[in-house]
């Protein structure tokens, strides 16, 4: 039976033999959630990158630039980290290929390079991505971006999300990172809105940016589709 | 007001700053529980150790020796990690100095010198340590001992436990860790030892050496004592 772990931080992925597993890499707020936004609104690709100057570089070859450091839209870029951005309009998005720079969410794809797979997960995508895991039956992680570093409990409940939709399929129960991200989605699941109010980082969210942008982030299955990273890109599956 | 933040594993240590606060290093299963134990039953002080080579050189200097790794005792030492070995008499330790050495415990009291004082935390000595902390009304760091870095269900419930008895005096909201920790705390207390059998911690130990073990480590309040880390030695306060 494949297993469902959960790396709490990026900071503990050198515990984790990544290879022949899919890693989920997840930042509810707002990374993850923004790639799943901006495909689903026709963005034709996205490449994570590490810092700033990259990313700016590559508006020379036609890219749109997102870029966010600690939770505010840096200088002299297109978009910011909101999922808003791609859905309001100001700057047309279809067809364009996207240049994207987060404090936690790139960094993370990035040290989840080792894996077979890499996928974007949100509660905007979470059944898609539940189908796949199934239909694939390999070794997952979820790889929580956390907060420099730090848990973060909105991304712990996305990986209790789903290891509730993939057990009894998947062994949730050898991993205690497992185990305690399911009784705390157990715990959020009926307000995961009302439950993340609570939490370090959105109300760190609110005093940045607007309160809509959280519970736009928690709503499930508002897309049916599976970013993958291949090729430095982010794709549709 | 003071924070109460919970580092979930040694290996994130390096993301805080310890300086100005008390760590609590906690190891239920089994090393923080062992040395409540051996300073309530008269050892007269512990010398944690990070190699087995160091524990058995000083046993020149008429230490005992205690030593597990992977979850069983080590070769030619005069104790393991269970608590027992300092309540069932086959080993006389009243009065006796001993030189500790464990997979987890150990590394994370040396992980956390950094900080102002170490205390070791224990559901043994829970009441104890609280009403030091309250005392003391400097920021805490609960440093969870973890299994091998990796997150532990039973360190966290002490920390949640913890947390929770200190709150509203500290803060307790301000980190995401500690809130996940006292919403697992929340579910476990009404029965921590079944609570933690579904955990692959306990799963692990019950392989390895009698179930009992656990039950007694989760016991509150079993001794009256603080134990601190100073001058390389961990003594009653």
């Amino acid at each position: 039976m494949p297993t469902l772990d959960i790396c709490f931080s990026p900071d503990l992925l050198p515990l984790y033999d990544l290879r022949g597993r899919i890693a989920v890499v997840v930042d509810i707020l707002r990374a993850t959630s923004s790639i799943v936004t901006a495909l689903a609104q026709g963005v034709a690709h996205l490449v994570p990158v590490e810092t700033l100057a990259e990313c700016r570089a590559l508006a020379a070859d036609n890219y749109l630039t997102a870029a966010e450091r600690d939770g505010v839209q840096a200088e002299g870029v297109d978009l910011g980290n909101s999922p808003f951005g791609y859905l309001d309009g100001a700057v047309p998005v279809q067809g364009r290929n996207v240049a994207i720079t987060t404090t936690n969410g790139t960094r993370a794809m990035h040290l989840s390079r080792a894996a077979d797979e890499v996928v974007v997960g949100a509660f905007l995508n979470l059944g898609a991505v539940a189908d796949f895991l199934r239909q694939q039956g390999r070794d997952v992680i979820v790889v929580c971006a956390g907060w420099k570093g730090h848990f973060c409990l909105e991304d712990t409940l996305f990986g209790g999300a789903l290891a509730a939709l993939l057990a009894p399929d998947f062994d949730v129960t050898s991993s205690d990172a497992t185990l305690a991200a399911l009784d705390l989605w157990e715990k959020a699941s009926p307000d995961v809105a009302a439950y993340l109010l609570k939490s370090a980082h959105v109300r760190r969210l609110n005093r940045l940016e607007a309160h809509k942008d959280m519970e736009f982030c928690v709503r499930q299955d508002e897309y049916n589709l599976v970013p993958v990273w291949r090729e430095g890109k982010i794709v549709k599956l």
